[in-house]
């Protein structure tokens, strides 16, 4: 079941962190933007060749060290079609390699479209004789201010092929109070918005213990609610972003997980891409400081929740 | 501005009508079905030529009598990378025919990364020298879950190049109540949703009383909510899903329009593309049937609502 494999991985690399592949063209070397642009010009093909080439090298990196990647799709529409054919060549040379791919869309429609969605990034379609899959992942992030209806047709998908969902809780971000902190009879929406994830996950119980089909969003930057979280939903395995560059530290992260080491996986996006940019090293070497800051945050969380065992 | 825009189209057109593009295989007629596959098979190729040669004969159709379309973005990315260049294609030619272009996304995320969505269908992208627009569209829909600061890099990009967003206030799908029904200090969900809106909205006041920048989507499957929404935020526009196929009736619909006939546009997805279907009229005529039903649609809502004049 899709988050059983994805705890496995992380057992097996002994390292619950997630890269996030959110590529801005300032974070790509030179050398890789000026042999891009050289091919297709200074245009939006030559862009999204240039952030392929960079994600490539950073997969190649660390895929032996890491258990998932999580390219976020607005960095690869903003280049277009061509940023489109970006973000699927990217997931499919990190599937190749192994690794878990958690496709960062936060989707979200009313069911017959939300239909539409889980068939793109988690199921297949079917063209006359013919079924294909849109894109290779194997996870999708989703937002659930519709409710169930609009969640139900990514549970049913995930479970027809094997997949995953993380549900927006709580997220990162400063003003994520405004909605998901005010008060419903004394329970933060966010919490309530937990509590449907819950009954979501409920449905797929995995081997050890958490849901494998439906998992849930909860910042780094957010503590306090990720221990409320935990303590209400033992069996939700968390996406947690909002380490490193927007603030959440290492410590912060230790309530979610329990005596396994297990309980969620922590992304990286910035610190990682632009590692090189921050030792200052060669940009030549931008994939093994990748791998350098990789390793490092690895060792960090390992401190802090002991070794994962499963 | 940009609002102001697409309600001169909806005076001139006498028509609050947007066409939703959400193209299936099953909506298309066997011909355009045909010769797409007998040129690319039964690939997603064949599929993604078929919506788009659907869709430009829909707008064919109707482009003279209509303001606006809204392509769903799920039906696109449910064919991949092909499905992705047929949503840029149909925008591109509905632009060409003057149409408003609504891209129906419901995109969010924190602050860094709604700047690369808001990048991609609302602004434009710098690639060394040149400047690109990814998307060719006029406006979109976004997800307010995050707050503010996941909302401001889209109303700032519409300031810069005259574009506009619709925020989800009260979605029109069964499930809404789960989340957007809640109630904070005697306030729904939706409400509190709606105030930030009309915040976002305040800063950008067009000619015609209503905020060119920030609209509302707000179910024609719920009048009540329309009327108080509307009595709360007499200067945002909404967008209206759920008439026709989802239950939505027109004379619902009433209380989001003052006496101008101003105050919101109508979607109507599968009552035009499926209209051939439902008539059971030849094939070969799907895009005079889509025609008819949207001059049917256009009559009811004028009954309704009157003669728009602004």
């Amino acid at each position: 079941m899709s988050l059983d494999r994805l705890i496995e991985k992380i057992a097996e690399t002994q390292n619950p962190t997630v890269v996030g592949l959110d590529p801005k063209l300032e974070y790509v070397p030179e050398f890789i933007k000026a042999a891009a642009f050289a091919e297709h010009g200074e245009t939006l093909k030559g862009a999204a060749c240039a952030i392929l080439e960079f994600n490539k090298g950073i997969i190649d990196a660390i895929y032996k060290e890491v258990p998932a990647v999580k390219p976020q799709l607005a960095f690869y529409e903003m280049l277009g079609v061509d940023g489109i054919k970006a973000f699927y060549e990217t997931c499919e040379y990190a599937r190749a390699r192994g690794m878990y791919i958690i496709a960062d869309g936060k989707r979200n429609d009313i069911g017959s479209t939300a239909e539409g969605y889980a068939a793109a990034y988690l199921g297949k379609v079917q063209i006359g004789a013919n079924e294909f899959e849109p894109f290779p992942v194997d996870s999708l992030t989703v937002n659930g201010y519709l409710g169930s209806d609009g969640i139900e047709p990514f549970t049913e998908i995930c479970e027809e092929y094997d997949k995953s969902i993380f549900v927006l809780i709580k997220t990162s971000n400063p003003s994520s109070w405004e909605i998901q902190d005010k008060m419903i009879d004394n329970t933060p929406v966010y919490e309530v918005m937990g509590e449907l994830c819950g009954n979501w996950g409920l449905q797929s119980l995995g081997k050890y213990g958490f849901s494998a089909a439906v998992g849930a969003v909860v910042g780094a930057t957010y503590p306090k609610q990720i221990a409320e979280m935990r303590a209400k939903l033992p069996f939700i395995f968390f996406l947690i972003p909002g380490y490193g560059a927007q603030g959440g530290k290492g410590e912060d992260l230790k309530a979610a997980f329990d005596s396994r080491g297990l309980g969620g996986i922590v992304n990286s996006s910035r610190a990682v891409m632009c590692a090189w940019q921050k030792e200052k090293c060669d940009e030549n070497d931008y994939a093994s400081a990748a791998l350098r800051e990789v390793l490092r945050m690895k060792n960090e969380l390992i401190n802090i929740i002991g070794e994962i065992k499963i």
